[in-house]
């Protein structure tokens, strides 16, 4: 076992990410000691039942108290309020990071609110599941994958070594990227595919009655992926949009652009250049594999 | 061990769904002789090489010869020239049926060509993965997945309910629909999530090679599962779209008008809108798990 990395560590939201992170910190006893802060007294009393965390707090102020790290993982939108909450309370040289799937705009809520003694250093898990709520976590959700942190030129990087370092003891393999760049590599792998994949439901789910039914009974492979993926929970994903509008929506007119030229060539039959299109995309799927990202 | 069902099979096209039939059906016992007809010599070679079939042919008329059933199981645009080809050299009373995506455009090519004396019944399982060959075929790749057999108002009904018997012995549930009915809920299910992976995924290969390397470096849940339909055989594919294009477009079209909607509440920033979404869509996802075709 592992020398404890943080003392006490306490986690703003305790869900799906959150736990995870509380159970790998504990199985590896990477931290000596795990608190939680939850709106709900219904995920606080499952926090405490499925013993992710010693305690758990109402305010996030007071969970915060006596901590070495602090990590937000609630919905982006609530980022600017948590940070004003806590700021006051943090122990000098306590870092506070995240799990947010945005980072530019995560930066412009937390920081303002923190003190010099106090560094942020933004992070983003890319890994989860269509589950939510503390229940749904599980240690080993992060082996293997990628966690990209996205420190400003004023983190410290002491700070950000010790969250790299973590992550890593955590499964994880780490890398660091600007921001904004963070923001546009993410706007195509997971933004828009979500994007789409709620609108296209969304429209099977406005169907007549009858059509509908045959919809989810003959649910092929297609559909079923994207009823998978349109799972996620619907407030994280709203903060999600709202939080990175201008990436998403630029992607999103490049996607528009491809998918007008790809009706015009179904609508005039041209079946080589569909499947020249399908050719190129099969190969891509290679380089994932050979990445060692999916199998 | 059941009976044989029919005497002797013939396979036009031996990829991953042909090869998955014959393999089931040897395995159960369920005909007594299987043949196969492909145009490449090496997949003729690995149909022998896998046990697959007990002759392997490259003229489609020779391979039919003496069949009870004759499955054709290759791109839907082959179809008209097949049925054409194998016509003279059906045996009296043998069934034709086929596992095309499409049933409209397949009854069209087939029928003229077919005598009285040999029933075409249109098939389509739902069921399949990305890879494609004969040797990416599984027997088990039916068990408990639907079959949506389309025959019209000419079709002889005996021959209907014997293709079904077969169906259900190899694990699958059949039920029945008009083939302009069953392109419909197909454009749905399938046709469009397909046509929507390959361009996102299309999208994400003509971007700067940086940025491309990353989003293959970084692929999410979301692209990530969008590469793997995109990965779909291509010619399989074109054909598939080329031969449901109406419908295709109609439901594509309806797409677009949600994906303009939903573009337009990100850029107005109505959260409520987003939402109120995403969280209908979740609950699409209960009922297929509901319905047994996801987990």
């Amino acid at each position: 076992m592992a020398d404890a990395l943080f003392e006490k560590v306490a986690f703003i939201g305790i869900g799906l990410i959150g736990s995870s992170m509380a159970r790998r910190m504990m199985a590896d006893g990477l931290v000596s000691e795990i608190v939680a802060c939850a709106r709900s007294e219904e995920t606080r009393s499952k926090a405490l039942e499925l013993s992710i965390a010693s305690q758990a707090f109402e305010d996030p102020a007071v969970a915060v108290e006596h901590a070495d790290l602090v990590v937000i993982a609630t919905p982006i939108g609530s980022y600017g309020a948590i940070a004003q909450a806590i700021a006051p309370a943090l122990k000098p040289g306590a870092i506070v990071t995240d799990v947010g799937s945005v980072k530019q705009a995560v930066v412009d809520a937390v920081t303002p609110h923190l003190g010099e003694q106090n560094p942020f250093v933004p992070g983003h898990p890319i890994a989860g599941t269509e589950d939510s709520g503390p229940e749904s976590g599980f240690p080993e959700l992060f082996d293997g994958r990628w966690t990209i942190l996205t420190p400003t030129d004023e983190t410290d990087t002491d700070a950000v070594e010790k969250v790299k370092a973590l992550w890593q003891a955590m499964g994880a393999m780490a890398d660091t990227m600007t921001p904004s760049h963070h923001d546009m590599v993410l706007a195509i792998t997971s933004h828009l595919p979500h994007l789409i994949a709620y609108t296209i439901v969304g429209t099977a789910t406005d169907l007549e009655d009858d059509l509908r039914q045959e919809v989810v009974k003959y649910s092929a492979s297609g559909f079923r992926d994207f009823t998978r993926i349109a799972a996620s929970d619907p407030v994280m994903w709203r903060d999600i949009f709202l939080n990175n509008r201008d990436a998403t929506l630029e992607t999103l007119q490049r996607f528009s652009e491809d998918l007008t030229a790809l009706q015009r060539a179904i609508r005039r039959g041209e079946g080589d250049a569909l499947e020249d299109l399908f050719a190129r995309t099969r190969k891509i799927r290679r380089g994932i594999i050979d990445a060692k990202q999916a199998d």
